[in-house]
């Protein structure tokens, strides 16, 4: 079914302040939530909206947590989430980040404690809508095997960078894991075999079964080098947050447990440089404009299908389960 | 043939020095490419110094530059390379950087007009071996085609990760095309076909013919994914370091054009934070113990592999071509 973004906004922020979030913070939660589902990314989107308040509901999050600051080097914020909420505690750290950012040239926040803070586009968008260049990386549970093994021993690790440049700037935001789980669910649920490559089962054997390979674990993306990318982020995010390693990472995809992955947000200022925005919104046309494989598919830059997806949904609406939408506006009666 | 490294150097020192070169930066452009030998990188090892030697002898390359180095904000170092050898601009700026990180936590070196910097490895490498994290990045000459795309508008935008974990720390050197152009050559002299995605002819169509492959375009790898995280670099570095885009690129495979292309070098000091690099190498060490596909093949960290290569070299030299070792004989006797 077709919903109105405002609509489901309402519901979330009204879910969310009955359980004693601040406004400011419940409507942040609502416009990541959003944000994501008019891009098409359903599994960052509402879908999670249960889970949280569940969370809410048994103490692991904390609605009014702002997040506890301590600059511990010039261009180092140490960031304690306070088990806040995701986007609120990013969104402030990268506020105060902007503190001595101009003098500085670049900073790192390094955030642990804090929820789930979902689809990392959201954040860069922000910076870059600032004129910031902005890099964020953040870990998970263990879903990932190494390359050449067969064990969940890594999280989907996604890294976000954005660079302005212009009316369309750069927004590139990936999983290091070759497909989400939230897909192989789906296909799940369709009863559709997955192709080879995407996952091995709990018997460490490559399945086209979906379920199969929800018990066992998903492939990294491109090999060798997209493993050592996403392990980079592992690495990076627990030795700076001070975070949790994969295998011991809990509490974004479940209402038991304290979520105890890290996040990074890197900004940097371009006027430091050069900057070039405008030729790098030249090279991206002239990107834009060299000849495709199959003439019907232009060649496209990252941020550009995120952003077509999001002016279609806002005009037709959010493509929402119904029995999502069902079981959101149940909550609200309860 | 097998060549014994320091016999190379010395080699390699004494063409350099009689170019005008300073002893410490003839060693070190020498260092550079015997490292990249030892690790089974000949792309990147003694084959690029006879085309550097024609630089030196044109201009193209100072070989006692040492770069200009600009604080423009207190983390934020702007680097002109002064046409200088790559490792001796790069390893420069990492010295000055030192400058201050205890202080501010990390800083960031924009680099343009150095030669080619080589190996990444290196640098991030000998940042680790002082106890401090390293992201590095460069760029160069148009070789890749876009996602979807067919011609030649990326460089292979090498990244570079090194983070200290004790005695075995994570090194993560990758390019951003799913092959080297060094490699599809090897094919083309072998007169053997390529994988049939791995790059496009310049008609724009997928080819299993090294030699169409040459003019045409190679792929990124890791589809979208690997494409994005390319043109990241792109742009990251030139609008940063105020080099140039990939179609513009000249000069590190040419004996005609300065060096236009840039490199980043991003340091964090991991004292800011909990560091845990004891932690880390626990679970690269669970990594490498997990049950991988092919008993035969165990699971490894990036970085292994080279380590490995490197201690073998060393031990049985360095694996030559006849016709690379003669051509420096001859360089040396004329």
């Amino acid at each position: 079914m077709k919903v109105q973004p405002e609509r489901l906004r309402e519901i979330g922020i009204r879910l969310l302040e009955r359980r004693g979030t601040p406004a400011e913070n419940a409507w942040l939660q609502m416009d990541l939530f959003i944000e994501a589902e008019l891009r098409g990314l359903a599994s960052h989107g509402l879908q999670r909206l249960p889970l949280l308040l569940s969370r809410l509901d048994k103490g692991l999050a904390d609605a009014c947590a702002r997040g506890a600051h301590h600059w511990s080097r010039n261009s180092f914020l140490t960031v304690d989430g306070q088990r806040g909420l995701g986007p609120v505690i990013v969104m402030n750290a990268m506020r105060e980040m902007r503190t001595g950012l101009r003098e500085n040239g670049l900073a790192i926040a390094a955030i642990r404690n804090a929820n789930h803070i979902g689809m990392l586009a959201y954040y860069v968008e922000a910076a870059v809508a600032d004129g910031m260049i902005a890099i964020a990386m953040s870990t998970s549970e263990a879903l990932v095997h190494p390359f050449g093994g067969t064990q969940a021993m890594l999280g989907t690790n996604p890294i976000a960078i954005g660079i302005p440049c212009g009316e369309r700037p750069f927004i590139l935001d990936l999983a290091t894991s070759i497909v989400s789980m939230g897909k192989i669910n789906n296909y799940a649920m369709r009863g559709a075999p997955i192709p080879p490559d995407w996952a091995v089962g709990p018997d460490g054997r490559p399945t086209t079964d979906p379920k199969t390979a929800r018990a066992g674990a998903i492939a990294p993306f491109g090999g060798a080098k997209g493993y050592g990318l996403g392990l980079a982020v592992e690495l990076l995010v627990a030795a700076l947050a001070g975070s949790d390693l994969a295998p011991d990472v809990r509490g974004t995809l479940d209402d038991v447990h304290a979520a105890n992955k890290g996040d990074l947000i890197i900004l940097i200022d371009p006027t430091a440089s050069a900057g070039q925005a405008h030729q790098l919104a030249r090279y991206l046309d002239r990107l834009r404009q060299s000849r495709p494989l199959d003439p019907a598919n232009p060649v496209s830059a990252p941020g550009d299908g995120a952003r077509a997806r999001r002016a279609s949904a806002l005009e037709a609406g959010i493509d929402l389960p119904q029995s999502l939408f069902d079981q959101l506006i149940a909550l609200k009666a309860a």
